[in-house]
């Protein structure tokens, strides 16, 4: 059995990661860190894990931390880059749901994030760990920073046609919905019930975190620069991202269609679906499945790329897992068939 | 492997028992009937599914389902009574999903129903599919008759003290709440998003036709007659039971609390929360579970019970495969210890 | 015109005071308080009111509060009493929307709300501010404690057979449902929208601060001690109460629908439905209105009522203009005929 | 006082009007029809407007209807057609809130909405119902053809670029987000809530109905043909439409925000928000304001509009009462100051 710890465990990727792992067959949850809530028992603050889980959250604490094979950080931005290092040290293999190793040029990673980074020498070793681009990486990493939720669904949906070049990278365009449980779990005014609920808006249009994510998956794809226009918004529901993306067609003649399902061909968690069809999120609500619909409207140069998946699974938690199973060897969708709950 | 066929595969229900059944170790989903969508894939219809049920809506027919090892009906009322004498007659077990053989009483079954009952002799033999009231009995039927979903959440937590026969038997009072999905997957104004949603409100107030089960069940544990008063709502949600239930303790001491950790200790899909919880439905979201907490208002003689259940789940799917499990002698949850989906 | 003044301008009470105040023909609004928002033009915070609210938030302050005519108590607990009493001394009537002056027995007051009583002596003047009761002390009052929004739904629905002493006093349940705008504007995580969406449960049954109020209210109404059960819960939507209450009619013969009809024949935001009706909170949501059914199930002797307002009209910013207009001369109705928002 | 009648009473868009109407001083509702509930008072169906709606509803019948000074469709697309003509002839004005006289050529309507036009003399004279563009016209019609509810907000956030010419009428993109109200009141799997809460989708990629509409009406304003990408989704919410419009700068300087202050500058109902500002639909719920926000992310040509309305105030009912305040020569706001519903 593989020993997990969690660092953060009372946010929703944290307990996602716990949902998740409780019926996974190859791994042990041996400790889970909070600082607000340690001595109490997790499933005391999430009756939901009643029966699944049975741990006392403790205090983050590296000596504990080095007991696991491997360590998840489901915390806020900048707590990883704190204790990585040592826990690397120790063998332990790391693996970052934050956004600690996501930004390759650390001077873009500190202007986006607003805080000096404490490691900036392990960000060259770090894994970006979207498994149907990196996937070799990953089975050798010791550091993998998953991506965010929106350069999930994003990247999934551009690269197909980014990687053969028959867009023009000049001019993309990603209007992005997600439900709020992106937001985490927080007491902000903002995501209040009656906040949100039956409401809808665009926010952080002049420039959000996961644009510079985004942007450089993009630009290894292309092997150049491109040009990004990202707009998130918040859906009136807790989970789900619907990405819809536009992009300029720069060949005559495109099979697209075919184009996506020969590049997933071979993509457990990646599923075309037919000509025409629109994903819902619904369908992935609680799986690790991205689904991906594509259109060309009244046979047009515009390329329309529907993309959804879970915010907290594919675009956290169970990619999170996902990265782990390759990096311990084991089949990559070991504990991640779960069917999405619908209605 | 169990061969099983889903008569009804297009409701609610009958997803559900896709989804739970496509992750069961010891069942093969071989045939699935619709009227409505025979000769479509039934992930067509429910992309959700894609990947995990490979099977093609067929038409309702005997002999086909007669080569199933036992048969789920997630039909409206007034179809299983219509072939579950045959499939019986040919060997196969039979689990209704829907009304047609959870009252004992035909004449009661036809004033509630508005219909004529098509086999009563089978009713008799029929076993109520309460596993917390009639394992043993379950265990060797033939036909089984799965609760309804108001009916699971309330007996459950009226049964200890009726049973015990520590509340008063002729003032009883059940408030129940139920998410929009129990009124299945039909095209109705009144279950519309804009009719239901950011609303509330009682319904059926003056008679529901689960009040006659509710009342048989406890008439059964009582051994008496007894009164209760039923007044279900509508939640502007999906998932979810919520049974606030009402009762007068008739003796002077009584540890209720006690009385139920006992009751249930050896169930594993009832769950007495601490003294003093309040049970959210999101904690058993596509749960097995049913939560329970007691209440004794300010020392009054007043008990309050809350319940919840996930009334696609405990309230019917799940319950129904809980039956299989135990009438194919298997354990009592396999397939079933799915973590609720939180948040 | 009326000169207005608002003290906490920026809760959910204050925002529905001035949506509504803002097209009422006889009122102003001079004055809206915030601590936290001093400064801020209030349509910069509330969007909704661009066009309607040219004002801009001041801090709460004597001096500038005695300049008006009437000022409202849109405040947390404990706040209306230590200002109350000098608004008073400078002939400002004084309209409180929360619970400081509710509960005539201070020390029950004292202990549901746990603080000290700034100004006890003014709780014996103060009005409670239900019309359909109290319509000519309020007409004279100086002082008026609006009453909370469960207490609102539930004393409308008790009331007609608690004044006639039809039911039984001794066995009240009130089983009541809230939006989640009820709790305020509060950054609170239990209120957060993946905390509170999809979801329903109780809460406070061992007792909420509504209990004393709303058994003080029954116990004048029915002149002798009542004894009621009350548990509220949380709906996951934004506006709107459903009280459903049961009670156990102690005559033989009663017609409890013309009751009903007769005691709210002349009150004009309290509507009687049709015998067999459901009301549903949305069509209340936004209006003053209380929309009441009565129910006798199968002829028992349990009569259920149905209850609904809007929490935050009839339930707290509609009844305290209600008041308003008593108390300076108008009719009772003016600037409170919104239609209710349906779909 | 103003006669009117409301052909098609009982969608969504038919309550709106008689919401909104019964508080217009100037105008009675004499006539509302319906062929499914000829007979019932309005106010059985619609509890909402109890107390404020004394109206039956009558068949439909032309000699009732031509005793109003305007009659207003809110019927399906292919009914008012069939009446214009007769009403027109005997001097009622027409306020026509489907699709039938929206599209000038007829070849065009008859392909996306696969009927034949029963009067297509009458396309010419209709004028398009938006104010903002067409007041002369509409002040002096006899036939008044409102715009759909996604074309209202893309349009208007839209034309100040495109009647300037400082965007590419070549590559218009516009993701347009609509709650569930829009799909109107109907009987239908697709919009339960069960299928559309807590899920996100986009449909009709590949073609919809308003995108003709769109493209006319920018046609007009550019002065030349426009390409545009029109992609709608369903959002999980009642009301309200967030349409998130793209273009590209063509001219080196332009300070957008001053060029839509300025384009708007008396406009009641459209309302230009500061500088990087983020409307939300919840701001417009119930008014007939549009709001709209303009942003150029990172300084790039990338002109983002951010644009809403309550789909069925400004998207439908209160825009045509908007036209027919214009129409009968009353102040344009007359009757349509409603504050949205906050929270």
């Amino acid at each position: 059995m593989i020993r997990s710890g969690i660092v953060g465990g009372t946010g929703y990727t944290g307990v996602e990661l716990l949902r998740i792992l409780a019926s996974h067959s190859e791994v042990d949850v041996a400790v889970v860190t909070s600082r607000s809530d340690a001595g109490s028992r997790v499933d005391a603050l999430y009756p939901s894990l009643r029966g699944a889980i049975d741990a006392v959250f403790s205090l983050p604490d590296v000596e504990t931390l080095a007991t696991c094979d491997v360590v998840f950080f489901a915390t806020p931005n900048g707590t990883a880059m704190q204790m990585a290092e040592q826990l690397l040290a120790r063998g332990v293999k790391v693996i970052d749901l934050s956004a600690d190793f996501r930004i390759k040029e650390v001077r873009d990673w500190e202007k986006w994030y607003g805080m000096q980074h404490a490691c900036p020498d392990l960000i060259a070793e770090a894994v970006y760990g979207l498994p149907e681009v990196n996937r070799a990486l990953i089975k050798s990493a010791r550091l993998v920073a998953c991506p965010g939720c929106y350069p999930t669904a994003v990247q999934l949906g551009f690269l197909p046609l980014i990687e053969q070049g028959v867009i023009d990278a000049g001019q993309l365009i990603a209007d992005v919905k997600s439900g709020v449980s992106g937001a985490g779990r927080k007491a902000e005014l903002a995501t209040l019930m009656s906040e949100t609920g039956e409401s809808f808006k665009a926010y952080a249009v002049s420039g959000h975190r996961h644009l510079p994510e985004i942007r450089q998956g993009l630009e290894m794809a292309a092997g150049k620069p491109v040009s990004l226009t990202f707009v998130p918004h918040l859906i009136p529901m807790i989970r789900g991202i619907h990405a819809t993306l536009y992009g300029q067609l720069n060949v005559d003649q495109c099979d697209v269609q075919a184009l996506f399902e020969k590049r997933y061909a071979d993509e457990h968690f990646v599923d075309v679906l037919p000509n025409g069809a629109h994903p819902d999120t619904r369908n992935v609500k609680g799986s690790n499945m991205c689904q991906i619909a594509v259109h060309q409207p009244q046979g047009s140069q515009t390329i329309v790329i529907l993309s959804v998946v879970d915010n907290l699974v594919k675009g956290a938690a169970g990619q999170a897992i996902q990265n782990m199973n390759l990096m311990f060897g084991l089949e990559e969708d070991r504990g991640l068939n779960m069917i999405a709950l619908y209605p």
